[in-house]
């Protein structure tokens, strides 16, 4: 700690505990992107709100940056400290703080992984339901600070529609006690609202109150193979229109290549360009014959060329895993990702547009695509070719980039469906908002966090703030 | 037309309808409260988005005060034009735009009723689910402006879950198309999110996309007697365990007597202190046993006195009529409305205190309470006797609103739950947001109407801008 602002925040808070080893630095300096080298000031650890909003009026005071930190399992770079920054750490604050039975809500601090707030929920009969593959290790807080989607979004929506509360450091330092669980509360400007997806550039969430609810019924998990992208939306509006879903998931056969060799079982033969993993209710007889149905309809159709339905919570779970597997195989590739939406009945022109652009720049390069189909959301995974320099891989992939926020832009879409903008996608960022919605983001930054010293360079360039890269 | 603002204006768009008439005036400057003596210069009547921008504008480079209305329905003054605003009526924007079914939206102008809406989305085998008794009159644009709650909160949430996408211009004279309809979308602040139930301060709502969902199976309507208040929470938790509850409603003794002096019929014979209308799913048998279950629980709990089970659609509406009637029956009186709300948790001991406080305050005044008990949201009108002056009632009701904020300020709760706080509730902002909230809502308001022309004076006391009051 010979840096003295450090040794001032040491004085004002004896408790906080402080890392600057280098181990460290590079453990808490980065997410799940690997493309800048973490270079921070120092990790501080705060154990409760108090301590985070010392911080912040420290960091005011000395103009120190600082990057709000949660599991790190973001995709766009937005807890990456590269420029000096602090990174504030909330894993010291991981309590699940209260259960309230009557309000049916899950209070707790932001550093609770997503699992154990599935598992508390669970606890007391009932589910939290946004969820995704990096359960066990994001926080609460960065699903709060990126409107977390994930698998079940068709059923039960974003994050966003499951905060009753939020207690949040804003940037200014104020500590504020956004709707503290109301149901009804028409009092003005939603600040609760505003902060969910708004990237620790805001405030930091030092406590959510989070809504649960019944679990659903039974369910029934179906794998099926599809011949062709036309398919796919014939039979997404079939199953939508004869079952009550709760997931709808697509992947194409490159998709199943790499999670079949990282270890999960093949459950239909053949070759088939594109699959359909798809829960949906079966809580009696009759949804289980809608389902059959639904079935056999697409197959007498053609939109379907195979099916499997899972006779077990095992079954159920190894044709999850051929979906979700899929992130967890790529991993070692490093592969550059894009992650777009639009409305769903643009998915099919988009798509067509979106295979032309990418079969024609990417002609020697593999891309693996997947999706939240019944949310508009597609997931583009490009893996560099064993000879190519990373430097060019990236110059390549954020040239196509471009052209695909081009192509989202006519679209209608988005250039980040659930990942945020963070570093990766703030040059693309006038593709889904236009400058004047760019203009007042910024302005409404500026009162939140007048001195910018939240994740400075995050979202959008940071003119004029302090230690922004 | 002898102003010569409103001259240049006529100037500038020569297709607009302007209005100044004296009766105009005094229709379209004044909302449901009738505390406050309609001054507008004018009305303005767009008909599209570009009159709409080219009005803000004007209005930024001449500095007249706007007061943008829809159907006038409003409770709390929001739609008040008492200082010389010009009202701009958005009742010629009144067309249904478009319906997509693969993307079960339904795209409408903001002049459109609740109940167009509601009848636009039936003709396409689909709800619009946010509802209450104003339905006829008010206009979509109103109920995102307050984000609207209603009858059945419980069940489908308020008005901010059912909005995809927003063309608002802003106070600043820029057209936003915000979202765009996206499921998906995590590019930076949602600022969809921030206009609904900002009343009209930040921008002008012109155009909405509504998400719309398949009707609730067949459903049940009951009428409960209670002799207590302990057993209104008791029941709630009860119906609420056992059944899919649409609405859950509950009003006094009191209520009962003005709702069947103003015409509907007595369902349940005796007098009871306290009622309850609730709707539930009844898909099937089993749903209606459970039903009948869970009321001869209560029954033999001793939690209710007795009650009703429609046994016809005419049935159900004469049931909803006394919960529904209560506003329309207690209107020629025009009583002084509190619109608060707490966590349901904290309904039993905010009850407590606010009987207390009402019955010590009001001793020779009649109150008459109703409300949604599933969303902690309770409505209280207060009756002026006969021979009291307006003035002086007022300033009692002032009185105990204060005292009123006081408690829920103690409760967590929230002075105003879905009506807004316009004029009206302003005064007693302080007791549900934080010195520290209001300042970010100034500053955010600074961001986006910077010249203070969009509704000065609603929310809070518009320092500063002109023409506010």
């Amino acid at each position: 700690m010979t840096d003295p602002r450090l040794a001032e925040l040491s004085r004002l808070l004896p408790g906080l505990r402080l890392l600057a080893e280098p181990g460290d630095l590079e453990h808490y300096g980065r997410d799940w992107t690997r493309r800048w080298t973490p270079a921070p000031l120092a990790i501080a650890l705060p154990t409760c709100a108090d301590e985070v909003q010392a911080i912040v009026r420290w960091a005011n005071a000395r103009h120190v940056a600082i990057v709000p930190s949660g599991g790190r399992t973001g995709l766009s770079g937005g807890a990456v400290a590269a420029c000096g920054e602090l990174v504030l750490s909330l894993e010291r604050m991981n309590r699940v703080l209260e259960f309230n039975p009557v309000d049916r809500t899950l209070t707790v601090q932001p550093g609770v992984t997503l699992h154990a707030v599935h598992e508390a929920a669970r606890s007391h009969g009932l589910i939290y339901p946004v969820d995704f593959a990096a359960r066990g290790s994001c926080s609460i807080g960065g699903t709060i600070a990126t409107n977390a989607g994930g698998i079940r979004v068709i059923r039960y929506g974003n994050t966003r529609e499951w905060v009753g509360g939020l207690k949040v450091v804003a940037g200014n330092g104020e500590l504020l006690d956004l709707n503290r669980g109301l149901i009804k509360n028409s009092s003005g400007y939603d600040f609760r609202q505003l902060l969910i997806g708004s990237e620790g550039t805001l405030g930091i969430v030092v406590e959510a109150t989070l809504k649960l609810t019944d679990p659903p019924p039974s369910s029934q998990v179906m794998l099926l193979a599809l011949p062709d992208m036309e398919a796919l939306m014939r039979v997404f509006a079939l199953f939508r229109a004869q079952l009550t879903l709760q997931a709808f998931e697509f992947f194409t056969d490159h998709a199943l290549r790499h999670v079949l060799a990282h270890g999960a079982q093949r459950a239909i033969d053949g070759d088939h360009p594109y699959y359909v993993v798809t829960e949906f209710d079966a809580a009696d007889a009759g949804d289980q014959e809608a389902a059959l149905a639904a079935f056999e309809h697409a197959l007498e159709q053609g939109w379907v060329s195979d099916g499997v339905i899972a006779q077990s919570g095992a079954q159920a779970a190894a044709l999850w895993r051929l979906r979700e597997g899929i992130t967890e195989s790529l991993a070692p590739r490093r592969p550059y990702k894009n992650d777009v939406s639009v409305r769903i009945s643009a998915v099919p022109a988009f798509l067509h547009d979106m295979q032309a652009l990418l079969a024609h720049e990417y002609p020697q390069i593999e891309v693996v695509w997947f999706g939240h189909i019944g949310d508009g959301n597609l997931h583009i995974n490009v893996l560099r070719p064993e000879g190519m320099a990373e430097e060019a891989f990236i110059a390549q992939c954020d040239h196509v980039t471009r052209l695909l926020a081009e192509t989202l832009q006519r679209h209608g879409g988005s250039i980040s469906a659930e990942h945020g903008i963070g570093l990766v996608k703030r040059a693309y960022l006038e593709s889904t908002r236009s400058p004047a919605e760019i203009a007042l983001m910024q302005g409404v930054r500026g009162v939140f966090d007048p001195n910018g010293i939240l994740n400075p360079g995050k979202l959008f360039a940071a003119a004029g703030t302090p230690r922004a890269c």
